[in-house]
C-alpha cells in the first residue's frame, strides 16, 4: 500500500481551492500547475513576478521546481512538463527563456513536452504543471 | 506483464469514439475527460445534467468518481486533476463547488490539480480528467 | 533507481526547445506533444502533411506511434491521448478518422482520452500527446 502525500513547499501560498501543489504516491509525483506568483508572504495575497513573460517564466519553473524538491525529486525525475501560454506570439521567447534556465540546471535528459495556448486568470502569462517519476 | 483493461461505469454513455472512459495498466488507472452527462439511458442521446456551472461540475465529478470506482479506486487515490473551464469569470464559483464537494467526500490528501480555460462543445461548460495510483 | 533515457524516433525533427519527444523512466513512457510534421529532412524546416484534419491527424497519430515504438512501446501500452483541437467544429470528422485508425492499428482496449479546443500556431489543427506504461 502506497500512501498520498501532500508536498507543500514554504514558499507556496496556499491554493485557492482544495487542491495540493504536489502530490506524491508511490513512484509518480505529480506537481499543480503553477503560475508566476513570488515566495508567499504571510498575510498578504499572491504578487505575480512581473508583468513579462520572462520573470513570469522563470518564477513559475522555480515553483515547479520547489515543489519537486520539496517531494524527493529534481527535474532530473520529471518525465513531463506541461506550459500553457495565453498568445502563442510567445512561443518564441518563452523556449529562449526555457533552454536557457535548463541549460543553468544542467539537465541530463529534457522532460518531454507539451505547450498549448489557453486562457489564464488575468494578468498570468504562463502555467506549467509537471510529471516526476521517482526511485 | 501488467495487463490493460478498459474502465467503463454502467452510468456512463458510450464514449463518442474509440475511447475508454478509464484505463488501468499496472497501478495507473487514468480516467478519460468527462463532462456533466446524466446517467445513461440506452437508446437516448446524453443528458446535459443542467446548463449551470453548479449542476455540471457536480455530475462531471461524479462521473469522474465513477470511473475510478469502477477501476477500483477512489478520490483518495487520485494524484492529478485537470479542469477545463471555458470562461475565466467560473473560477471562484467552481472552486466553491469543488471545495464543499471534496469536503462532503471526507478525501484526506486533496490530488494537485490544473485549471486552464478552453473551448468545449457547445453547452459544455466544464471537462474533468484524473490520474489515479492505486495499490 | 530506474534511470530517464530520452526517445528520439528518427524520423523526428529535432524539438524546437530543449524537451524530448519520449521520455522513458521506469514503466512510464511519455510522448510529448505531436503535430502533423512529416519525417524530417535534414537541413530543412519541419513540413506539416497537409492544410487538412485529415491529413494532419494522420501524420500527428504516426508521430506519436513512432515515439511509442522508439520506446519499446506499442499503442496497447497507451493509457492515456490528449487530442488538441483549434475548433470545436472538427470534433466529429477527427472521430472518424480516429476511430478507421484505431481499427486499422487492431488495438484491442482503446486508451482514455481528453479532447480540448486551444490555440495552436498557425497552419496547425491538431496536436496530440500521450502517456503509456510499459511492462
Amino acid at each position: 500500500m502506497s500512501e498520498k502525500t501532500a508536498v507543500t513547499p514554504e514558499s507556496h501560498p496556499a491554493p485557492p481551492a482544495k487542491f495540493s501543489h504536489g502530490v506524491r504516491k508511490g513512484n509518480i509525483l505529480q506537481v499543480a500547475g503553477q503560475v508566476g506568483y513570488l515566495p508567499a508572504v504571510a498575510g498578504q495575497p499572491p504578487v505575480t513576478a512581473g508583468p513579462g513573460l520572462r520573470e513570469q517564466t522563470l518564477q513559475t519553473l522555480e515553483n515547479v521546481r520547489s515543489v519537486l524538491e520539496a517531494g524527493g525529486a529534481s527535474w532530473d525525475d520529471a518525465v513531463m512538463i506541461r506550459v500553457y501560454l495565453t498568445d502563442t506570439a510567445h512561443f518564441g521567447e518563452m523556449n529562449e527563456i526555457y533552454n536557457a534556465y535548463f541549460d543553468e540546471q544542467g539537465v541530463k535528459v529534457p522532460a518531454a513536452r507539451t505547450t498549448v495556448y489557453v486562457g489564464l486568470p488575468a494578468g498570468l502569462l504562463i502555467e506549467i504543471d509537471a510529471l516526476a517519476v521517482l526511485g
